[in-house]
């Protein structure tokens, strides 16, 4: 079935083109490994075996190269979006990715309007939902919610945002867009000058986005020469993170000065805001990233998105800015999410 | 046309089946009654007769048997669901079952995005829906917000919860649940030994949910052997349930000591809160019923959710436990509530 | 294809017909005109010139007099209702339109669930709309939003509302209301006895909805044979308006009695609330109209609504009632507006 191209792309900024991704790769998509994501949870960065990102990129190229709407893959489907802290962002966009692909929602955007305001338990809340939807999208401020919603719940559930803890779906939105923009990245062994000298900016400790990148990329290790955390904290790791740094081979270090890494990185990959308990805590000043910023000429930033003052608007027009692309491939990576967790991946015209 | 099974069903406690209710009422739908509730509102316990909820449940035991959706009974109609008064499981499984079978939404989760909060009367809001909608749901924390919306509304109108007023379905699905249980108490004249001693934990007066079913189980009286309302008000009825008590032949009392009359109920419903104006009062803490509570072996506990301390979690995984399923069942319920009020009954492949 | 006639309409005050818009036109939809239309943004009045506005109105009349829902003309579009200053009717006339036209939705009905809420510019939200859907429509307090969510977003934007800036979609459907009731209005040449006095209560200059209606009836000039404007301010009109005026031919004047000038009118606008920076100013309390104001027999009041005590519920069951008739139009108006800025003309049946 021949198919229209997709029309959405990023306005400003670096221009990411699915087809490179989908030539690099020059196979079939692997549909066992994608039908075996059927009824599955994302929680947390094991829910996300490098295997499984690569495949979920690979389907999300076809899905960005192509209109699937015409298939009404998530026919019958009904997603309960549960962002008990509030979002526009993710929220918006696993929304409009189930809209896209014909499925039915149940939007939770603010806990204000839900029982638990009342006091009623994530547990049975959870139980609740087992009644109306099939797959539960959620947020929370705390990270412990997920597994109290677990208790209750026999739905698939999708991690968007637990407290510091992890936010994978981010993860995957990032390396879809780091895989569009430098295929080989996928491979066993990437050549020695594609690897990347990879900068964080910010607490991957407390910044639950920024950990959750950061354990994908210690997944795609062969692609990473390097890592440098760029903080004003000592150690921005925390426990869970440097177990799994120690285990593998990547040179890491911490610095708390950006102007001396920055000429060295490929890839700057940036936050916003730290929550620490209830509140937030902004990005220290110094951390703040400019057109006059010492970047390397073919340097890309990376921001989750939203941003304040660290990441300058007069970067949006020049090629540093992956970021609004990023931002663009979210809804296609998590249509690919859904329609695999789901059970729809058959509906895909991909397929023969 | 063979349609597959539908599959959701509650994690933990009884099960429900409703083929139970189906091979006991062993006839057909009553396809004329049906038909006649069409652009029908559901306001108080007098729009909903006995020969109506059995029929309706009747109705949502097939679509609780059965997958309608591919029947898209709602297609182009388009329900509003306007909750003045916050809520979840109300709103969402409306919304769900709205969903489920293909209808559009209109959803007003909050007063306060409404132009109720810059002081427009519910009358005009009720003629604004006229062009908006083709049926409204609605939730208010006043008891005359139905009746003050209805001087302008000409749509179908369903109660979901009016201040300390009525809740006539969250009662239709607690009888749903009581049918699938044990249905032969829809039978003219049940078997002595078939019928309950049904105890409420409460303040029907000042809790509309409980007041709801209530009147309704006043409608079944053959199946009630005896009603007993544990309260601590010496009067926990409300003017207009004393006179439909006194209509009946039930045997009716009251009494303050829970622990004396637990070990004679078959059927306990509880509930958590009770209006008083705009405040919320909790149910009297020597309420509460655990696992230690002497509750006859066989003794189903209800409650319309959300709970807070009085309902003890260790309860969840007992056989005592009827409240998950009765939750269960409350989509299946609304689907055949709305189809017969939207006039789609025919759209249904249950008839010939 | 024979259409089923159109179901709704307003309970009280006079209805108004669509086919005596339609009969009075008395050709053919100017296909061209309406495509025209395709991906063009709705921000002020000069973007809805007389010729437009008319072909809209025609339009609608042909939805409102048919029953279009089963060529799902806005299937597999999705619109965004961004509403960062709540609104209950705006909102839901364009959700009920984008519904009943099968087109899918995300709706933001709230600014304190958005990203907005931490900070984020309204540039980087327009640049993420870009990937979610096709079309935005969108309400802010603050008149100069549009412009700046404009410098990211390249979709369709449609003005709700900004700030005491316009709201072009209201003056659509209050001309739509007009012409339904006297279609010579549309007339290059209106007989000098169809010409009409307008009455206008309230202040232009800071009232947006008013001032787009002014707009909008400066550009039909031919039929307003005298503009009368009830305010207690000396100028109540702002820069931008008066400069319009001085180009029309219109006779214009300013009065604060209320009570000299209605006897005269042929239709009076009314509306309730001046916006004043980030706060409310209502209606000067003189400016009440009730049964027993000096009305002329066969004048008409029109008023966007919500109202509050300006406008008695006494008059709603007279002949004098349009703004009933009004607001049930705006529907059908705005699915008119949004299949043209979505290019789904082609998708109607009133084409050969």
């Amino acid at each position: 079935m021949p198919l229209p191209p997709a029309r959405r792309i990023n306005s400003r900024g670096r221009r990411l083109d699915p087809l490179a991704l989908l030539e690099h790769q020059g196979r079939d998509l692997d549909l066992e490994l994608l039908r075996a994501q059927r009824d599955r949870s994302v929680i947390a960065h094991p829910d996300l075996p490098r295997d499984v990102v690569v495949e979920l990129c690979h389907l999300g190229a076809h899905m960005e190269a192509s209109d699937v709407a015409s298939c009404h893959p998530l026919d019958g489907k009904l997603v309960i979006t549960a962002f008990f802290e509030p979002s526009t962002r993710t929220r918006l966009s696993f929304e409009s990715a189930v809209a896209r692909l014909d499925g039915k929602l149940l939007s939770v955007p603010d806990a204000k309007v839900t029982g638990v305001a009342k006091g009623e338990s994530l547990q049975d809340i959870g139980e609740m939902f087992n009644s109306y939807g099939d797959l539960v999208v959620m947020r929370h401020t705390r990270t412990e919610a997920l597994e109290e919603i677990g208790t209750g719940l026999e739905l698939p559930l999708v991690n968007a945002g637990n407290g510091s803890g992890e936010h994978p779906t981010q993860a995957l939105v990032d390396w879809y867009a780091l895989l569009k923009w430098r295929p080989c990245l996928a491979d066993p062994e990437p050549a020695e000058d594609q690897r990347i000298h990879l900068g964080v900016v910010g607490t991957p400790g407390s910044m639950r986005a920024v950990k959750s990148f950061v354990f994908m990329a210690l997944a795609f290790a062969p692609a990473i020469r390097r890592l440098t955390v760029v903080s004003e904290m000592a150690d921005p790791f925390g426990a869970d993170l440097h177990g799994a740094i120690e285990r593998t081979a990547i040179p890491v270090e911490v610095t708390n000065d950006i102007s001396e890494v920055l000429p060295e990185l490929d890839v700057v990959y940036m936050n916003s805001i730290a929550l620490l308990g209830d509140s937030y805590k902004q990005l220290d000043s110094r951390y703040r990233i400019t057109t006059d910023s010492p970047l390397r000429p073919d340097a890309v930033i990376m921001h989750p998105l939203a941003r304040r003052d660290e990441l300058d608007v007069s970067l949006d027009d020049s090629r540093h800015n992956l970021y609004f692309a990023q931002a663009a491939g979210a809804v296609y990576l998590r249509q690919a999410l859904l329609v695999s967790l789901l059970g729809r991946v058959h509906r895909l015209p991909f397929f023969d």
